[in-house]
């Protein structure tokens, strides 16, 4: 076989589709974070990034730079090994303790990013419960469809955020079988968010055990940043918390919380954790600096709601289309990878405005669109170019404005 | 199911069998690695740490401090976003630009770690190539195996380092059927290493592709720390070479290097990829640094070797029996879990000796065995402290010795 043509055949359909990914290659400035340089080829621009899951801008708050220097100065670039192999450094375990303290759980687990731990996890849940099937929310994330697939556990999708699905679903499996229910809090292109309180009530029913992805939600909600979970009161009945440190809390990372034993079964068993070098500890102190400050400080959650909403009330005046959501996202629809790109691109080239086109396989074909993820560290200015570049490519292209349109 | 039951009770199999892990939880000194602080409950301890995978010491080496530093203050802890949503940061560009040009390859590409990189690598080019089969070296790594399992591509195991049962193998199939072949350079947990041009060779006859996992020997061999295919000039007929950046090069994250359609294909359909959070900018910073160092300095590399050649002398003349093998990984064998943690306790307790128990499933049962990583960094008095007590444990245990003994 001619590999290489093969190669290039399947990329040149992806170019067909117009879903072929150039990445923006940029350099974030600390400091001045939304602000970013933009690298394109020899040249240089200056840009304002709109689409960054560093939702609070706490990869560049002091605290989490200061003690990342500092565990950088105390212990080193990397962690020297995997977690059993002398890469255990003092910071993983203090950054353990925080997570546990956090979802209110006996125990957490970090991993090297929130996509292994939710294959990690799932995977080695549902493959190591003997009978074990697992009953997954229609639109969960790539990382937990490929943990529960790589399981080879029998799985059911449920429809998404439907509780009397998930029901039903259940229905279908006796009391000794052992279930497993996967969902997420805060759907991340959509920005919607799941009726967790019935879907516990379902998982309770039918003693499913409950894992919830809240990638998007910690840090962020509740009244220390443990999540929709801790915001509504439901973390003592959710078996298993996950999230990440890459997004709200602005470094890297992964994590589960849960019961003591849990924990250490997933800790003991999961070849993605164990196979793997730690975190380096200085990504481990700068995590735990980060949730920390997050858990007593709540001025950038209510700034960030604040622009959020401004955001949307500006985009709601000018009748560009967006989905309505409770969260901090704002997806404005465009419907097809070539648009969407060739808005992208002029938003960079004529405003120095980055906003990433979302397409397949990130999102649905036909539902391709600009995510703004508006964050404490846009001020006024930033979101006033936004709304006058994006009224103005409106008009230009002559796309469909809302019915509430100024 | 009583779930919380079902973990206990596996938990204590796995105590029975003596291969429950309790992690050593210490803090690595940077300027005088290896030695560390170890944390146990309310007291500290000073240890010498013999089993890192921070091969060379690059973990503390100038250049990656400061440069991680540097990136730091530039642009904050994390990426902010995947890599295809704002979180390619110039770091990244400019990373795997060197690491194309460490392995003579148009392209490369950043995992977030080492396991990441062969699990997607492998696992998107078994799956996304019609009809593929993997051949794969029966001592694969987990990381490896895992791609391939989740691939759902038929595979063949072929005996541990011999190309002709490669060949038999491959025999089998036709020339028209897709063949990607799996081995490593050097095996971590016996030391020994791959005939690289005679399984090229086989690979070669049959029309197959070749990925070789190179993640314990790049920045270790080869004049410009390539790893083992630079050293003996077969770079170039490799089709992909993965390596690790959490090993000797000192910070943590994967990649694979290759032509640029197979790299583009790979960045283009693997979910382990796109689904994830970037590197922060200030570890891709900080790998950058420590392969630029390897390629052009050789004093690690070869002071490394003159520590290793030491304590494998002092160990024949004290009769301790390792695993002989042509790498820098000695294997002192023991051959039973309890035995080996007990071993592994004394030395701790008695002399802040940090030599970690391998035990099941990192290798299999009855290998059981003390491994250890003599570096740049152990000097004179950390080698004499070791063989002493490694000596004195072997007497008092009444433990084998080999015929050479002293
Ligand atoms: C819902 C969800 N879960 C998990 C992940 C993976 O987390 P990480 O970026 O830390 O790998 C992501 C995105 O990256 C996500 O959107
Ligand atoms: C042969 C081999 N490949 C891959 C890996 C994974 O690399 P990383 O530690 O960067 O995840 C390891 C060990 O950790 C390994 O021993």
């Amino acid at each position: 076989m001619d590999f290489e043509a093969f190669f290039e055949q399947q990329l040149d359909g992806v170019r067909e589709e117009g879903r072929y990914r150039v990445f923006t290659d940029i350099k974030r400035h600390r400091g001045s974070f939304p602000q970013a340089t933009r690298f394109v080829g020899e040249d240089t621009q200056a840009v304002t990034v709109w689409c960054s899951n560093d939702y609070l801008g706490m990869g560049q708050h002091p605290d989490v730079i200061d003690a990342m220097h500092a565990a950088l100065d105390e212990c080193g670039a990397g962690a020297g090994g995997t977690r059993n192999i002398s890469g255990t450094n003092h910071h993983h375990v203090l950054l353990e303790q925080e997570l546990a303290d956090l979802h209110g759980k006996e125990s957490a687990l970090l991993f090297t990013s929130g996509y292994v731990s939710n294959w990690a996890g799932l995977g080695t849940l549902a493959s190591k419960i003997p009978g074990c099937v697992v009953f997954s929310d229609a639109l969960n994330h790539a990382s937990m469809i490929e943990g529960i697939r790589h399981s080879r556990a029998p799985y059911k999708i449920w429809q998404h955020n439907d509780p009397e699905d998930l029901n039903r679903k259940l229905s279908n499996f006796g009391p000794e079988v052992p279930k497993l229910v996967a969902f997420e809090s805060v759907y991340s292109m959509d920005g919607d968010i799941a009726p967790i309180a019935e879907i516990l009530d379902v998982c309770e029913k039918h003693g499913a055990m409950s894992y919830i992805d809240e990638v998007h939600a910690v840090g962020l909600y509740g009244p220390r940043g443990g999540g929709i979970a801790e915001r509504e009161g439901l973390m003592g009945r959710i078996t298993v918390i996950e999230g990440t440190l890459g997004k709200a809390f602005g470094v890297v990372g992964g994590y589960i919380a849960a019961s003591a034993d849990l924990v250490d079964f997933v800790r003991t068993f999961a070849s993605g954790f164990i196979f793997s070098t730690a975190l380096p500890p200085a990504v481990a102190a700068g995590a735990c600096a980060s949730i920390k400050h997050l858990k007593t400080s709540n001025a950038e959650r209510e700034r960030q709601k604040e622009r959020v909403a401004q955001v949307r009330a500006r985009l709601d005046a000018m009748g560009i289309p967006h989905l309505p959501n409770p969260s901090h996202i704002i997806p404005v629809m465009v419907g097809d990878a070539h648009k969407c790109k060739r808005i992208s691109d002029w938003l960079m080239d004529n405003h120095g405005i980055y906003v990433q086109p979302i397409n397949y396989p990130t999102v649905p074909v036909g539902t391709e669109r600009l995510r703004l993820t508006p964050s404490p560290v846009h001020d006024d200015g930033d979101i006033d170019r936004l709304i006058t570049a994006l009224s103005e490519i409106w008009s230009q292209c002559e796309l469909a404005r809302m019915a509430t349109a100024a």
